[in-house]
């Protein structure tokens, strides 16, 4: 693992030429005490890249933004909270088409610019008729200053308990360079990817070969590796936007200074998907499954999944009960080839299991290491030199009742 | 759907030529109040067959009995519940060993004419020095009666909270036939297998190529159709015994008399995977997902496997919301192709969602079809004539609390 980088303030708006701003369109609640609009804009020009759901079903925002993105560099992000505009049909995209609308001309941009994002229930119509009217003060709004930043990481949560928000500098061909990002997950997170959004700034100059590739790897090593409840989302969008405003020789794909960017923004986004499983409905615990000793690369990843997502293993750590047995027949059904007697399982570092069996170590202990709202599980299947690791949650009793009745609540608004 | 047979009294005692019995061995509970050991006989010679978990991780019984049948027709089932002498390496196969040896003994049978099954918890060394002394016991209590049958039914139980038992009767070829049948669930239930235990003793005289094929295909489409919790166990087991005492002409495979054999096989089977389903642990409904339309059989079990398995699915049927947009969104990130908006759900037969999107159909209405503790999640993709249908369940905040505890709890007795 790299060396980590220092913390800045003031994520989004950290890195040179960049604003944002936040209002409440009554989406959320019907009182508007909180926002739920938020707008990111750059006031040079960019390059882009994003990568959004591998789901079939994907939302009016995700269709209409990857299109505009495969013509178009971005210049702003409209986002909106509470209404995920997805499963809306003819009506959804329109819809989606005024978000952007409203925004380029309140911007003066051309409507391609705009990356639309929208997150909450699904299958609701988009009351784009509160939005359409807050865009130009939302545009009036915006600011470079902490404080702009942390309001925007603030109208894009849904059941997220609090924002998240990390920016960090770096020295890249010899000039500092700021990467800063805000993030919302908490539901249905699960890679390829989570309900999740990333929005992500940088003033380093960057080709856009680089910009997509370094994307792509910081993604994979991040939000593709965390799990709370196993589903995925059909509005799932990380979008990185780079305006080159600290002047740095341009970083080319794996050219001189990619190394120190890719560790630098591989940081900011591991940083934000552990806050994300850790701010996950109603999780008590962030576990992180290390598989090593696999056959296979892919071996261990199916293991370290298996384990991630497996009910009765989520169940066990939200009881803080040391279950051994539940992972390594979770590891059991991965897929994975396994040799039982050969299966060592450590918890919170302390051998659990040696060889397929139960080891001396004392419960006592074991379950303390559980009782750890951060901890470790890993395990080696000594087959060879396969590794992968996932970061996920406990399942409590508080993640079900509160995941029972949204769509009831939301039809009788 | 074939004509449903009516029942008949006595489960596995109900064919000609078994008797069964249970006693207890202060597994399941110190004092011994209740059964935890059962013994299943055939007075005739069999044919059986079996199909056993395909968990890479098998406990040391599957192992034991899955070897003994390849070379040798059962006579005997011992099962022991409380403790699946799962992961016990060594030990664990010489105590299973030691199980069929002392129940061959007390029955004058060959060690290998003895099946030997275990369910429980993972992880800790089977107490066989408690299950040795009651075998001679348990064989001298056999009898042919119902009693007989429902006292060993509920000594395989574990979490269940009911015994689950079924008998018909069909002619076949001019004779008049039984089966019975036992079975066990509870946790961990999913395909391929659930932990699952299920028993079926029949009458009819049936080739050995006839009972491993009907004996397959009516696991495929009962066993391995339902999910609770999507675990797989290291100790699932479906194994048939026929000893031929109905006097019927041989039933060969695919040939006269196979088919009704097979209808009536496949409804005992069926109506114990639903009754497994029913009583998972805090469960509260039964749900069947039906999905049609699918441009291939697989597709539509991906579809309807990833809907069965969604904790946020599952979540909603437990809050009695009718939330279809769950639904199609499990069925997105199936890996089935899948086109949104041409996708119907029908939620206990009532159009919940036409083209992707939603109807007009009333919420309350909705609302009401999923408070039934039975009904029926239809998914039409209209994309070709690919077909599956799975059984399963909500998942309730009691289902987490219940399985918080259970190895500090065994490690500590």
């Amino acid at each position: 693992m790299a060396r980590k980088l220092r913390q800045i303030e003031g994520s989004i708006c950290a890195p040179k030429g960049f604003l944002a701003s936040a209002v409440s369109c009554g989406i959320k609640d019907p009182n508007a005490t909180r926002d739920d609009l938020a707008i990111i804009y750059s006031e040079f020009p960019t390059v882009g890249s994003a990568v959004f759901t591998q789901n079939e079903v994907r939302a009016a925002p995700v269709r209409l933004s990857s299109s505009y993105l495969k013509s178009t560099e971005p210049r702003a992000i409209v986002v909106n909270s509470g209404n995920a505009n997805a499963c809306t049909g003819h009506e959804g995209m329109i819809n989606a088409r005024a978000m952007a609308s409203a925004t380029s001309k309140a911007l003066k941009l051309k409507q391609r610019e705009v990356q639309v994002c929208s997150t909450g229930i699904i299958g609701v119509p988009l009351p784009v008729d509160r939005i359409e009217p807050k865009i130009p003060l939302a545009v009036e709004g915006l600011g470079r200053d902490a404080a702009h930043a942390e309001a925007a990481s603030r109208a894009i949560m849904t059941s997220d308990t609090c924002p998240k928000e990390i920016a960090v500098q770096t020295k890249v061909n010899g000039k500092m360079v700021r990467i800063g990002a805000i993030a919302k997950g908490a539901g249905m997170i699960n890679p390829h990817m989570a309900t999740m959004l990333c929005f992500v700034t940088t003033d380093a100059s960057v080709s856009k070969a680089e910009i997509e590739a370094a994307t792509k790897e910081a993604v994979d090593h991040s939000f593709n590796r965390i799990s709370v409840d196993g589903d995925m989302s059909t509005n799932d969008t990380v979008i990185v936007m780079a305006n080159g405003a600290a002047e740095n020789d341009q970083i080319t794909r794996s050219g001189k200074g990619s190394a120190e960017f890719r560790s630098a923004l591989n940081q900011v986004m591991l940083d934000l998907a552990k806050k994300i499983v850790s701010d996950g409905e109603r999780v008590t615990k962030l576990v992180e499954v290390q598989v090593r000793g696999a056959a296979s690369n892919l071996d261990a990843e199916r293991a370290a999944r298996a384990v991630a997502n497996s009910k009765l293993v989520k169940c066990s750590w939200n009881g803080e009960d040391p279950n051994w047995g539940r992972i390594i027949h979770a590891v059991g059904y991965s897929g994975a080839r396994v040799k039982e007697e050969m299966v060592d399982i450590y918890i919170g570092g302390l051998l659990a299991a040696k060889n397929g069996l139960a080891t001396k170590t004392e419960i006592d202990k074991l379950s303390e290491a559980v009782s750890a709202s951060e901890f470790t599980v890993g395990i080696d299947l000594h087959l060879g030199k396969g590794e992968y690791t996932v970061y996920t949650a406990d399942l409590s009793p508080e993640y079900v009742l509160f995941n029972r009745e949204e769509y009831s609540l939301n039809r009788k608004k």
